[in-house]
């Protein structure tokens, strides 16, 4: 039976998944992220550093295993995210390392969240990151959105849009305007989609020892977008003046001038975007897909200059992460991608009867070996029944072998047009060569 | 600090496991095999139905939830191979596949052993299988050994051997020799590798009822091994008859004369095979890397006639699965592979000064777009620097932008030779775009 937020998806559904997944991996290859796996699990202990995910960890527990003793020093859980277990192995393997580092990640994660629609406990994320020790150049933060609008435009989805803020701006705005508990005004900010702006402005007031004009200054910075630098102005025109608002204004102020130039539309400054978790320091990014803004980001992450610290080592970072999973489900729940095949099978060659077995296999040895994916028929039934059996699964060509010395033939099952071929040198079309993937 | 068991490769591995990877995919393709990927968990009742393998499951909890009831009715666990999912999703999706169903699952797999060499808590396997409704045809068994050693012929390791049996045999002979208790015959004759013959004979006497001359005559058996048709007369020379036995000569000598087409020396039948697993009911597979037969079998399977079914319905099938962690880690502990270099970086754009940061990229996008992967140096260090950027990571290429109106110019840093070079239309030899991997 199926288990309410463990997707599993059908033949075509996957095939899509293969395909998006292989369109990510080239992009992030095409910058120089080099591939990086790490375990499922990390220590208990590790992945509750932040307590508020504590909720979502799923521990582990061998069945045979001494079942009054779970939880302890050396307790497993399956990691929520890939930037926390990243952050880990380049503190366990710095010495191996050459840095800045640059690697990308695409693996499942899992989170015992409340299942709905887009949000699942195990999805697979595609992360890119790159740490250096010390410090970690600031291009860097301009580069991510510019990866993420490659992936997006190489894929047949709706357009993206990659809002940009920067932690910098937020607090160095609200320490200007007066407010000391910067962290607290920031949480209070980031529920504003959810509960709207007169409880937000109340929150600051009651939790974050805001007055009533402190509290709409902090919705008026909120309110502020620009697809361009103009965004500064509006700033500086709230009155506030802080030199951690400079410095944030500055880098902001590169993130969108660097993807205008390479992608105009993709990138905007939206001063309401704050992400939750803590351990972000400077820029952060989430990303909206044209007509699903309603379910949120498909793609986040940001600046984290002290995530990878160990005593006198630290490895400042700057990542971000496409919820694949969560992207996939929200367009396969609106028909909005299609594969032309749910195979790879490109051709299937037909068998007259199963003596010709061993010749039916050599047509297809031979096809495959110039890279055409190709089945024999699964038994030598009418040939009517085997290209039905070609036609349901969509595979385009059905392959006759010659009989009684004539020539083989091969048949596009759309078109019906059959012409001779040998198996040394036909070709198909480059479009029917794979599955292709198209909007739905 | 690392987890015993839960392997995690550095960079280098970890592209030489995704270029195999890379090559096991593209030839299960061109089988025709479509992807298929189940979730990492299922209820732990389904995979306890084998009792023997209950001690190796992980259970899964999540962190808020009452301990006082793990292993309840809806308690999962994470899989531990990816059979035992695949026959839950073809009962489960049976209505919206297509028969015969052939797909293949790459994934990571959980079982919680003593860790040992080669032997990993968390491993990736690769798995193709075909599966029908009712009946499969016996041809598919013989498939399965020719696209293994189609993916084993495309990867520079050590030559394969895949040892072949069928349960019919043994369990035919068995029984024609007069021994009602087969399944314990073939449980105890699994042991021959790890006790040796006498303590199988004394088993066989002791737990199966077997006279010393029945017990002699079972070992006779699991000495044969031919890598042709040969095996069938040396079975028959110890004089047992049994329609089932002959049954599975008769299946047994095609897989091996159609390996013996394909690719000689690939397949040998070796009637020691039992495999542990219960669910096998006919044709049995294991795979030995040359020089590396000490540690057992890299790639495993064979038909289950059983596995998946539900009431009426019956979806009989056949698969192997490549240990991939197993087989990489027995080859990175004797560094029997080597990548050109651990990133994709092809070229990296020398940046003359931070001034310039904008034309370096838009260099650098120029090359991507062509599929080149490029990344512009992190810092304005001095050239020198810059190049031994490049060299650390056996990056064999940096781009000079051309200064005041010079054109750009591209050295192999290699061979120090340097050119002068247009990023739209220079192009590097074939055999340096990528990074390739090579026995070590």
């Amino acid at each position: 039976m199926p288990i309410s937020g463990f997707p599993e998806w059908l033949p075509p559904q996957r095939l899509i998944e293969q395909y998006v997944l292989d369109k990510i991996r080239a992009t992030f290859e095409l910058y120089g992220f080099a591939p990086l796996e790490t375990r499922a699990v990390e220590p208990l202990d590790q992945l509750l550093r932040k307590g508020e995910t504590s909720k979502e960890v799923y521990v582990l527990r061998r069945l045979q295993e001494d079942p009054s003793a779970p939880g302890g020093d050396d307790a497993l859980g399956l990691h929520f995210d890939l930037t926390v277990p990243f952050a880990r192995f380049v503190l366990e393997n710095a010495g191996k390392l050459q840095f800045p580092f640059r690697r990308y990640q695409i693996q499942k994660v899992w989170r015992g969240e409340r299942p709905q629609e887009g949000r699942y406990r195990e999805f697979l994320q595609a992360d890119i990151d790159v740490v250096d020790r010390d410090t970690l150049p600031f291009h860097y933060d301009t580069e991510m959105p510019l990866v993420i609008g490659d992936v997006f435009a190489a894929l047949p989805i709706p357009p993206a849009r990659i809002l940009v803020n920067n932690r910098k701006v937020c607090e160095g705005f609200y320490r200007g305007l007066g407010l000391a508990d910067t962290e607290q005004v920031l949480r209070t900010v980031d529920k504003l989609d959810k509960i709207g702006p007169e409880k937000v402005a109340a929150l600051l007031v009651e939790t974050a020892g805001a007055s009533d004009a402190q509290a709409a200054a902090c919705l008026k910075l909120a309110e502020i977008s620009a697809s361009d630098a103009s965004f500064v102005d509006a700033v500086r025109a709230l009155g506030v003046d802080d030199p951690l608002l400079d410095e944030g204004l500055g880098e902001l102020v590169r993130v969108v001038e660097a993807a205008a130039e390479h992608a105009p539309g993709l990138v905007v400054a939206d001063l309401k975007i704050a992400r939750g978790l803590d351990y972000y320091t400077g820029t952060v990014y989430e990303t909206q897909l044209r007509g699903y803004e309603q379910f949120g980001s498909i793609c986040s992450g940001g600046r984290y200059d002290n995530l990878a610290t160990s005593g006198t080592e630290r490895f400042p970072g700057v990542g971000i992460s496409i919820g694949v999973s969560r992207m996939l489900g929200l367009l396969f729940g609106r028909d909005a991608l299609a594969v032309s095949r749910p195979v790879p099978t490109c051709v299937v060659v037909a068998l007259p009867n199963e003596e010709l077995r061993p010749a039916c296999d050599r047509i297809a040895t031979a096809l495959r070996r110039r890279g055409i994916a190709t089945e024999v028929a699964p038994t030598a039934a009418k040939f009517g029944k085997q290209i039905r059996f070609a036609e349901r699964r969509g595979v385009p060509y059905v392959w006759f072998p010659g009989v009684e010395g004539a020539a083989d033939s091969v048949k596009d099952i759309r078109s019906g047009a059959q012409v001779d071929a040998d198996p040394a040198t036909w070709e198909p079309p480059a479009a029917d060569r794979h599955a292709t993937v198209s909007a739905g």
